[in-house]
């Protein structure tokens, strides 16, 4: 008779499966209950076997679905290296709209490629049918709201619960200090508009996310890419140096916390800093803060709008992230140019409907938001860990990965300066998406890095994805 | 024995009671039954009195309400002036924002005046509730739309649906052709954006709706203002005049159907020759067609688009002055613009939410959008014309009024240039609210002129409104 207690003998049955690949990552184990049948053991004894194989690594346990096969860990990627505080590229007028929208649009004309390219979750990850309720109990206490106008600048309801909110990110923010937007697209075109005019410099991020370098094109504006830390976001040495070289800088647009596609996270020291900065130089800092909720710290990281004492920080989020992909609900804090904001989003697009503006308020209030966010930083938490092992387990030496945490994306160097769009377009071929790093700076500076999205739920196909698209970059790599 | 029938005994007793203003315009009549009872008479009696002093232009029958009282008939007004089609003013910067803004903050101030300045019609005229069932129809059936991405440029049944709706305004256009906007305004925005630089000259009608003169000024456009006639819209011997002075006109922005404030409808030869001089010459032709629908005629009107050969025009319109005031929803058809058109609107704000275009499809193609119109056009009809008749009965001699064939407003040249906005003042102080001609050009060539907004059911409290208006106009003309 074997030695080992049962469960012990179970769980090296079950690891020998996995080595074997009998049972591949993303695989469910057998349910407790069939452990039972088929092994002919207790209740106690099937649940010990899959603890025991959850605290070695191998198995992970998923609410309410059981257990799943986890991948391999293997030693992690080193890091994306950290840039120079160097004076960067002279201000340029961008042009990546065109390039940006031919990788989208080849992208979208696979609808069948399992979608890595997306900065946002999975629809299953938001609580898109407790918003219905919300919005039916609105439409139903409301039934003649489709034919009022709608309330100026936002609905009172909501500007209140935005401005609880803030609080929470350390911001002190009347409800008439918030104007509702289209998103916090619609946020960053008012807070740019305000500032600057056609021609004029504004200094961001670089790597940055193509939205806001197609929102610079659009408006005629010349960007200034300063080199940004994946660990720290924006280098204020290379901004500094920037300002002494350009007299005429406008603004300043930062994703403070969890940088996209970096992940980065300012420290406070330095939010402070470069809020003091921006103000002392009489240059305007424009944040766009729709990530903050989502780092793996319960504790809400503060705005750089926290750290404002004149009205110089515009501050610009949204909820189609964190809450509602399917709403389009944003809004800006502008500071000193709120009478100038509130014209341009009256001329520009009037205000906002009414309708989801209620229903997110009274989910706010009734404090289901807290609670949704709560699951959606765990769950966005496993999914950035396991897509991480994964990329570490597969791709090729000479890659570097970070995993930032919080957020939605991996960003990841490809070995040997490998072109991101060659990867783009084989992955495509294999009915993957990604999205390649050529698309987040003007400058071609990141040409060799992928973003990877996190926003779905692992799994086997997932796993196998990941595998795909290492074996696609190795052979590119050496091709 | 009186020799006069019955009931005309009694129409005389009522035509002198209304006469001594016993009973006021905009007081209810006794009813049929009432009369039965109070003078011991036939119901057919009493039916026969209340018709005979209604064919006697005394009373008017409204549906399930009963018989009121008119105001008096009285000699029309003359109708406003002519233009003359002249070589318009040097293009101008606008500098409008600031007066119109401060005028509607004064207006807004006063919540408790009553209304005669919005171009809308009141919560009462529209389908709210059906909308509110449609829309909670649509959320029962796709619990999940909050958590799914919007649809880029709008949703497929929408958009099919609009096109539908531009057949009858002899539009040939495919659901793709069609990009749904935050309102008209982002509409003409884009539009704008898509096809001049700040700097730019753009020929609009004088006068012509605030909104627009604040989008140009808000995008640093210069503006070229046409006289325009109340009858037939822009003036275009004006417009060519414009157009020989001028080289570098970029577009004309026109409202063809039921113009704001004018209330002109251009003729159909007009359109034909507008839209081919506007491609002869190489320049954009801008058309904001909200107020189509609202004619009161139940046959369409042929939108400018509808003469367009070569993707030159670009039609916007919207749905909040014609079936819901509560939604933002509205469209622009680019033409050969709408790679970029589309470019900008996803830089601008991202596509709009689906619920409300959801639920304005199913309206749509259930027929209850064109049984709603039916009913708009018949009361908005009635409500122009129980105004106008009240205009021309309470105001003083040199008054010259339109009481355009749709839409929502009266456009009054107040007698002996006194100044719109001392009448604006004035009636505000008496808890009537207008708007003045000073907001409807840059020039101050209107500025001895009032809208009148028609949007709300005939009442005796607007009839009184009038007439205090009336004797405000007439003590500062004299003064």
């Amino acid at each position: 008779m074997d030695a080992a207690p049962l469960y012990r003998q179970l769980a090296t049955h079950y690891r020998q499966a996995i080595a074997a690949g009998a049972l591949a990552p993303g695989d469910r184990m057998p349910s407790v209950r069939a452990l039972m049948a088929r092994h002919g053991v207790s209740l106690s004894t099937a649940l010990q076997t899959c603890r025991h194989l959850e605290s070695q690594g191998l198995l992970e346990a998923r609410p309410r679905s059981g257990y799943f096969v986890r991948p391999p860990r293997r030693a992690t990627l080193a890091p994306v290296e950290e840039p120079h505080p160097s004076l960067p590229d002279p201000a340029q007028y961008i042009g990546i709209h065109q390039r940006v929208s031919a990788i989208l649009a080849r992208g979208q004309a696979r609808p069948d490629a399992l979608n890595l390219a997306v900065a946002c979750g999975a629809p299953s990850l938001y609580p898109a049918a407790a918003l219905q309720q919300a919005a039916m109990r609105v439409l139903r206490h409301q039934p003649e709201l489709f034919g009022r106008p709608v309330p100026f600048n936002g609905t009172p309801a909501f500007r209140a619960a935005l401005a609880q909110q803030a609080l929470a990110a350390r911001m002190t923010l009347g409800a008439d200090d918030i104007i509702v937007t289209h998103g916090c697209v619609e946020a960053l075109n008012l807070a740019l508009r305000a500032v600057a005019q056609p021609g004029d410099v504004v200094a961001v991020e670089s790597p940055t996310f193509y939205g806001l370098l197609q929102i610079l094109e659009n408006l005629g504006l010349r960007a200034l890419e300063i080199p940004t830390s994946p660990q720290t976001g924006i280098s204020l040495e290379a901004l500094d140096l920037a300002a002494d070289a350009y007299a005429n800088i406008k603004a300043v647009v930062v994703v403070p916390n969890l940088q996209n596609p970096l992940g980065a996270i300012m420290p406070d020291a330095h939010k402070a800093r470069l809020a003091a900065w921006a103000e002392a130089r009489s240059i305007a800092l424009i944040e766009d803060d729709t990530y903050a909720a989502l780092g793996n710290d319960d504790t809400p990281l503060p705005a750089l709008k926290a750290f404002d004492t004149s009205g110089n920080v515009i501050h610009c989020a949204s909820l189609h992230k964190t809450l509602a992909p399917g709403m389009r609900l944003g809004w800006i804090a502008p500071g000193k140019w709120r009478p100038r904001v509130e014209m341009l989003k009256y001329a520009q697009s009037r205000p906002n409907e009414a309708l989801s503006q209620l229903a997110v308020a009274e989910f706010m209030t009734s404090g289901g938001f807290e609670r949704h966010l709560r699951r959606l930083r765990a769950q966005l938490r496993e999914q950035r860990e396991r897509m991480g092992e994964a990329v570490a387990a597969y791709f090729p030496a000479g890659t570097r990965l970070n995993v930032p945490p919080g957020g939605f994306g991996l960003w990841i160097e490809l070995p040997g300066k490998l072109s991101s769009e060659r990867v783009f377009d084989a992955a495509l071929e294999d009915c993957i998406r990604v999205s390649p790093g050529v698309m987040f700076a003007n400058s071609g500076r990141f040409d060799h890095y992928l973003r990877l999205s996190c926003g779905s739920p692992w799994s086997r196909e997932l796993d196998q994805a990941i595998r795909r698209l290492a074996a696609l970059v190795e052979r590119l790599a050496t091709s």
